[in-house]
């Protein structure tokens, strides 16, 4: 295999000597690494990404495949229909990264067109864009890893691929724009059965689409969804993201009401945290402290002691709950700040799921008893629940964590546990947490009141603690599990659009007072909706065909497209297009006001209920070791009759890691862990005490857990 | 005047040398002092701090006074009237900072009782706080400078005064628990006007009253109310503070409605901004950067490049901005974000005026021409003026701010300028600015369209940006406003609570039956309340006595109290207590649902009327340079004739600055600078070009200005 030096040195042969090579953090998207190149100073600006795109044609069995690599500019649009068809080649698929790794022992996110060399080249069929040679910006190459770039010409790496040819193995320079014409002007594919032939106009729509199939490349087709919908921009700190009104709307306070009726009261602390008061419960800041952003300067004056930004505001908190309650009349004490807290993870940042800066809510609240505290760990945990399922529509499973997942300075964790289906892997969704007396005791914070009930007077209670937070994870959780190869797909009671108007059938021959005719009815429809609580939006924007809208508002995934032309006019009808399952019915426009709400809790319902089915398919129960890994690998999560011991978790995550299936590289776990021990026993057979074992070591089981790799 | 130099001497040769000696950022309040203690690390923990109170007696004008020092512990009670009677001395007043300057040279905030030695202690007459000398903790001494802390025992402290004393200057040795008592004991002084024989049982409550008068140590008594209002608690890092939910409440997304109207949209930034991205705008990043902090240090990684915490997000934000902004369809572009901003202040902090973290909401938007830009400046500032003037029934004046005052980088600034009576200091209490093209043009962001409307298409359109904010200063100026010598006053519709309902009359005698019957009816009064819209509370606690809550109630500024005893009950009335003015009237219970509505919008229109009557009548009209000083001395904010030059603002600033009268210590401006010029002009005789001379200078005015000293 190739390294940075030895591509040098090929270069250097070649009397080309690259503009820059730059290193950076490790990148697995196009999108980070041109982030990463432009937050690095020796890139030269601008500059264009070189992708390399790898195909397997449709070869026989038996037969060795002939992988095509094409390499091509960032902003050139790659049909791989056509590209098949130029070359003669059958359905090229993206390679696998099976392929990758054993035609060129690099996977997708390393490799480029240094790759090839005099082994590898006549071994594959080589297309180059075109306008590459000719191009006047300078190129990103990936030095054949995710954390190397190296800068050269067009005409350079153009040159740099045309040494290797021979007369057996040429290289194909296509021009991928006369490409597309092409394509466009050869006869339309069969349209999907649910596209009908009103919506063929939708042809420019394909550079609007998601581009990568959600079961083809997760995380690719993750971001893509995200940055097509108009949910989340890249930001240039790495690990930050941008929320835009399409997310944040979602975001936005959406159980406050929830939380003050259970006497919770909103408050603002300081993101700031002084390193004394960080460092005050040890197992709580060794939980932490790898990932405490620190301020050490301010202005140009060095601050004389660095100050943590919050990780968590248990220690920032609870000095002044230990001020404030004075006596168990000031109990209980209910907070909650929505806020944001820093986390500098190491580890690749995923959207939503892993970021360094996120939003959430977190609830601290002080009780005089332990029952107090655990019955509000479980009324939040429940409004957490209600928040997955009822608003986003995505299913949980409650339970409580091992000792080895909880709270780092916790007395428990409980937690709404989530599941991606598409990676098969377990999420935490959210968690409340029970701290007992851990950091009221004297030692610690030291939050003490009177016994009300100890005849005597003399008697002291540390309070009981309890912390609960819910993130914007919630979102990507959401996005996750409903969107679809068309793009994001919202629940109707979460989606800030519900239902989109989009007039139909104006033509260049539709007169003026006929145009004004249907848009002026849109408008109507529109108020007539919101008149009826739905928050709907008609879309009068002119320059834009209705394929256009159509296609824009499936990407953003408003839950219903109310679709008004002419002849819809003529029969006092709108065509309702489901986002959820493309479903098509006309509904009458004078049922409107009560046919959309209805069908909007329709669609609610059944994205809930699909989600539903796919998880509970999904948890298998195993009681026999031998089971435990297939069943990881076929993407499930093992729920198991389990000891509830530690060194049998560690055990198990240690031999669950040795899987054959090759993980997806934003996943942080490849061996299993509990994800939680769930309330509701009663789906599985009763554990018999010293009958029933544990499926991972054969000890005595406790209660049936979910095993699962996870985010 | 001693050094802490000769302090230390002193105590040497008394053979007592300071447990510890401390110095930190200098503190203008004791509870600032108390805190830049305990964040400091040499600091004996727990400490006590000492007060140095110095009183003036009631002396003939021809004679010279004899100052009384009172050294106490931080938790003494010291009452003047107590202490007067005492040393058979009349009408003791706190000592003006000119007789502190004239004793002890020394400011009140740097005094301390090393300031007594041979020179001065002879001259005044010296009482300590009898608990001093055997107290356990060692006590907090200034080193007379409000920078220094010495640390000794309450005996060496005591050694140190006694041995200053002779014949003919004793130290006065006060039991001053025991003088509190002697003081309840005799007969009662006679209670103000506004409360009745009712109040009586309100004894107690005097632990809980603000203690500091508003118009004897404004700063003192703001952070007082803060604090016993339950708004707000100082936190360990300088500069920063815990929003209570008493004031986050009034600070919730109050305008969310009236901008999404507008067609704004919330979104989230990241907090974190790139040292290049900061740095881009010049006159910008001037403006910010001695307060910008940074973050250079990841758990124990030093990141390559420090990455700053935002103090406001124009640059963190255009560069998407030139990325969203394709064509001129995407204009307008309107986002805002609730968010927080740091602006690391090495000045004297303030709560909510000047604090290092601060909440705001920022907007941001970009326009295809300037009259779109100008129209939204105005909209979003009469936004502002409505929250101050409708909701916190604060007068502002709006009016545009001069080219030396306006934002830094951008091409004008438009504010509401409020006032704060008590200081006589103008507050800029939200501003809206237009940035024109500053950070769109080329060589900035780059945030450009094509001109729709060039018939060659050839035409660009770099776009017309405006930014606009409002902070949590908004609570602080409201606090000031309109609070008293009891403590906050909400207008009615920013108070969380309107009316509480206090049971009354219930004593010892009392039955269950009636008791309850009692309580019964202040629930159901709330209930009746709540179902009218209004924001009602029963408050029936029942280990506290009318009085008691009558104090707490009125400390933390609800604008309505409802009592409730046996007699209103058989009269089938409630006694309706204002807030603002004491004003108290029964109001038949049959018309609760219709007469507190009323009287709660009648209240917030007094408060609005009261604040606008004061604000007008100290908006003084000054066309002789030598009235200007006089006027801004008095209190006052001058209004005159301007010619609008640089050079002549920075004159104004210099020679107002040389004014006699003392300096309230926190706030940052002694000369006065420009506040606005008001956009209504009308109230002014007309100014006549090349007649009407500015006020400062002579040269020709242009426009009526509003100078003051100013937050």
């Amino acid at each position: 295999m190739a390294t940075l030096e030895t591509i040098t040195q090929s270069l250097a042969a070649l009397s080309i000597s690259p503009a820059a090579t730059v290193s950076h953090e490790p990148v697995s998207s196009p999108a980070a690494w041109r982030e990463a190149l432009e937050a690095s100073s020796g890139a030269p600006k601008p500059f264009e990404l070189i992708k390399t795109l790898v195909y397997k044609p449709k070869t026989a069995k038996t037969a060795t495949p002939i992988p095509v690599v094409v390499v091509a500019r960032e902003g050139t649009e790659v049909n791989s229909g056509a590209v098949g068809k130029k070359l003669n080649l059958k359905e090229l698929r993206f390679a696998s990264d099976d392929l990758l790794q054993e035609f060129f022992s690099l996977d997708k996110n390393s490799l480029s067109p240094f790759a090839l060399n005099k082994d590898t080249f006549p071994k594959v069929v080589t297309v180059i864009d075109s306008s590459i040679e000719s191009a006047s910006v300078p190129f990103a190459i990936r030095g054949l890893s995710t954390s190397q770039t190296l800068f050269v010409s067009g005409k350079d790496l153009h040159t740099y691929i045309n040494k290797l040819t021979t007369d057996a193995s040429p290289l194909q320079v296509v021009d991928f724009n006369a490409l597309k014409t092409e394509a466009a002007a050869a006869p339309a594919a069969p349209a999907p059965a649910r596209k009908e032939k009103e919506d063929a106009k939708i042809e420019g729509a394909v550079q609007i689409a998601i581009g990568i199939k959600k079961e083809v490349d997760f995380a690719g087709w993750y971001t893509n969804v995200l940055i097509k919908a108009d949910m989340l921009d890249y930001y240039n700190v790495s690990g930050c993201y941008i929320l835009k009104p399409w997310s944040y709307s979602i975001w936005e306070n959406w159980f406050n009401k929830e939380i003050r009726e259970l006497g919770v009261q909103n408050s603002y602390f300081p993101m700031f945290v002084s390193q004394k008061v960080l460092e005050r419960e040890k197992d709580h800041i060794e939980g932490f402290s790898p990932e405490v952003a620190w301020v050490t300067r301010a202005g140009q004056s060095d601050l004389e002691e660095p100050i943590a930004i919050r990780p968590t505001s248990e220690t920032a908190m609870y000095p002044y709950y230990a001020k404030w309650i004075k006596s168990h009349r000031d109990l209980p004490l209910k907070l909650n700040q929505w806020n944001s807290v820093v986390r500098w993870e190491f580890k690749n940042p995923q959207p939503f799921l892993r970021t360094r800066e996120f939003l959430w809510q977190e609830g601290h609240t002080a009780h005089l008893t332990k029952a107090e505290a655990d019955t509000e760990v479980s009324q939040i945990l429940d409004l957490y629940r209600r928040v997955y399922e009822e608003l986003l529509a995505v299913p949980v499973v409650p339970g409580v964590k091992s000792e080895k997942e909880k709270f780092a300075g916790g007395l428990y964790t409980t937690t709404v546990e989530g599941f991606i289906p598409t990676s098969g892997r377990g999420i935490q969704a959210a968690t409340s947490h029970c701290l007992g007396q851990n950091f009221s005791r004297p030692e610690m914070f030291n939050i003490v009141v009177e016994d009300p009930n100890d005849p005597t007077g003399q008697g002291k209670i540390y309070v009981w603690q309890n912390s609960w937070g819910l993130s914007t994870r919630t979102i990507g959780v959401m996005v996750m599990t409903h969107g679809d190869n068309q793009g994001l797909v919202l629940p109707p009671r979460v989606a800030s659009v519900q239902a989109v108007i989009v007039p139909c059938g104006i033509t260049a021959k539709t007169s003026d007072a006929d145009r004004k005719r249907i848009n002026d009815k849109c408008d109507e429809l529109a108020t007539t909706l919101k008149k009826a609580g739905v928050r709907a939006k008609a879309d009068l924007r002119d320059a834009y065909t209705p394929g256009f809208k159509f296609n824009d508002w499936e990407q953003k995934g408003v839950p219903l497209r109310l679709e008004i032309g002419p002849a819809d006019l003529t029969k006092q009808q709108t065509i309702g297009v489901r986002r959820d399952n493309g479903a098509k019915a006309p509904i009458p426009l004078a049922d409107l006001a009560s046919a959309v709400p209805a069908l909007l809790e329709t669609i609610q319902n059944d994205m809930f209920k699909r989600a539903q089915d796919t998880y509970f398919e999904r948890l298998k129960t195993v009681t026999e070791w031998k089971d435990v890994v297939p069943t990881l690998d076929n993407k499930c999560v093992v729920v198991m009759p389990w000891c509830e011991e530690e060194a049998c978790e560690d055990d198990i995550k240690e031999r669950s890691g040795k899987s054959a299936e090759p993980q997806d590289e934003r996943a942080p776990s490849a061996g299993a862990k509990s994800l939680c021990i769930p309330f509701d026993q009663s789906r599985w057979p009763a554990i018999e005490p010293g009958k029933t074992k544990c499926t991972a070591c054969g000890k005595d089981a406790k209660r049936w857990t979910l095993f699962g790799r996870s985010y």
